[in-house]
């Protein structure tokens, strides 16, 4: 047996993206609609309908498994526990329901650290032994690499540090019940709540000719290149909290390097820049001026796509 | 050639306290102030002086070498780099000159992270694969052990937890610059620093028995236990700040616990039991109840002086 075949799967807040995958590269991708499926099997069955096709015409025994990247999902046991962000509560044995569906061995990772995973086998971590992954979607997850190794802690619930705090008794996540985490901030709600902060101050700008509704990071980053005065200042607010964000970050784990991923992280500007300079700023000095940030050169979800795959090669 | 014999050394801000190990115990400790020893060079030489009788009443040739537990050691590098809270400036090649002086071969590591492999091989530690160990003195210092082992990261600076902020555009640190970090309200100017802002309120408080100078994290929990009220809140503020900040590690290594070592930590009533109330409050669901807060349970320096002559064991 060849078995020279797996699956990728990225599951994210809004969207599931599935590569089909052979020595390292994405041959065909397959997407659907995450929040379309009210419970976790719905999404399962939605998945396999959709591959069917592709796994009977290779045959299912040049599969080496599946490996899927979601957030909140204990590595060790293959639940996922608790999401934040999905429609799913409680404990959800999704890797077990996958191997039942698809008969086929799953494994299963958060989606930031299947990322993580595939920056460092693929992509802007492959010269790196420490590094954070960053990623700035419908929330901020994050993954942690130190000496090469994915960290993954008890119950492999390490790196959730979208939930870590940085503002004292700041703005409340409904999701986590928690008050000033990253997350509020730097996630595409986040960086929308801050840009209507600013609207309801009354001062024009061409983000009002967009519903609070059509606002998103996209629309943002766009108006701030056409030299918008408060798209400008969210994505300085949002940089500044980021930049605090990863010099603390930087302190508990000593990575190399940062890497950032999500519609955010194109914003260089505006963002990236800003980040550094704060992040400079709230670190000691033994840190100063040697951490990177860098920005995954990877394209859409092939980062977690492969790193998730990944998971099969051990 | 038996080799049986170690040295270990905790060096730390005030007190240096060395320690004759045997199978894992020590058998004899020597102790002598830090900072009354200006340039690096000479603390080595003073240390030497004290321990030259016991080394070579047993025999240089007995001893494997010498693990020192020191604030901001590189343990790759065996320097001390850009020390906050020793009296020397830049990088410092402290393990390459105690080596030339006392001949034997001499291993360091940042104190926190000593103490941290001391619990782990020897106290609280013994039976966790997932542990934070935060030290309550001079400064605050921190070991993160995972899947047992000490958490380095790129230059070994990792576990820099006292300089992590909690409160951002908080209480500046004039031995960092930076605004607003643990170690500027857990460590002991920190305790005092808050209860001194208290008094300048006016209220009465038994502290006021004492001057600026003389108050200390042991005197203020002494009037907590007498029940002073100014004094209990100030531990109840250290204690939700380091609450603060346990939350915040956790969701970056998921530790199974939290080993607290210092004289604050021995204040269960006033600081543990809000600390964990704290940290709970700030914890992810997945998070809540799972993590225990312990005390030290090695007397003293042990865990350092253990842990840094633990270096030797590899």
């Amino acid at each position: 047996m060849m078995q020279s075949y797996t699956i990728g799967i990225d599951i994210g807040g809004t969207n599931t993206v599935m590569g089909l995958i052979r020595n390292g590269e994405i041959i065909e991708k397959f997407s659907l609609l995450t929040s379309e499926h009210k419970r976790h099997t719905d999404l399962i069955h939605a998945m396999y309908e959709m591959l069917l096709p592709t796994i009977n015409s290779i045959g299912k025994h040049n599969f080496r498994g599946i490996g899927i990247g979601i957030p909140d999902a204990n590595a060790e046991t293959g639940n996922v526990e608790y999401a934040v962000n999905l429609n799913w509560d409680g404990i959800i044995p999704f890797a077990g329901d996958a191997e039942s569906v698809f008969q086929l061995p799953v494994k299963i990772i958060n989606d930031a650290k299947a990322a993580a995973l595939g920056e460092m086998h693929y992509g802007a971590g492959r010269d790196l032994n420490h590094f954070i992954m960053i990623t700035l979607g419908t929330g901020v997850g994050a993954g942690v690499v130190i000496n090469r190794e994915i960290l993954l802690g008890y119950e492999s619930k390490a790196a959730t540090l979208g939930h870590t705090i940085i503002y004292p008794n700041g703005r409340f996540h409904p999701g986590s019940g928690l008050y000033g985490s990253l997350e509020m901030y730097c996630s595409a709600q986040g960086v929308v709540l801050t840009a209507i902060e600013k609207l309801n101050k009354g001062l024009p700008s061409l983000l009002d000719n967009y519903t609070t509704e059509e606002l998103s990071p996209k629309i943002i980053s766009e108006c701030a290149h056409k030299g918008d005065k408060i798209a400008i200042e969210t994505l300085h607010d949002t940089a500044i909290t980021l930049g605090k964000a990863m010099a603390n970050f930087a302190h508990f784990s000593s990575p190399q390097a940062f890497i950032l991923f999500g519609g955010l992280a194109g914003a260089k500007d505006f963002l990236i820049d800003k980040a550094k300079e704060e992040m400079e700023s709230n670190l000691l000095k033994a840190f100063k001026g040697e951490i990177n940030i860098l920005v995954s050169t990877l394209p859409d979800n092939d980062a977690a796509i492969l790193g998730a795959a990944s998971l099969l090669l051990n």
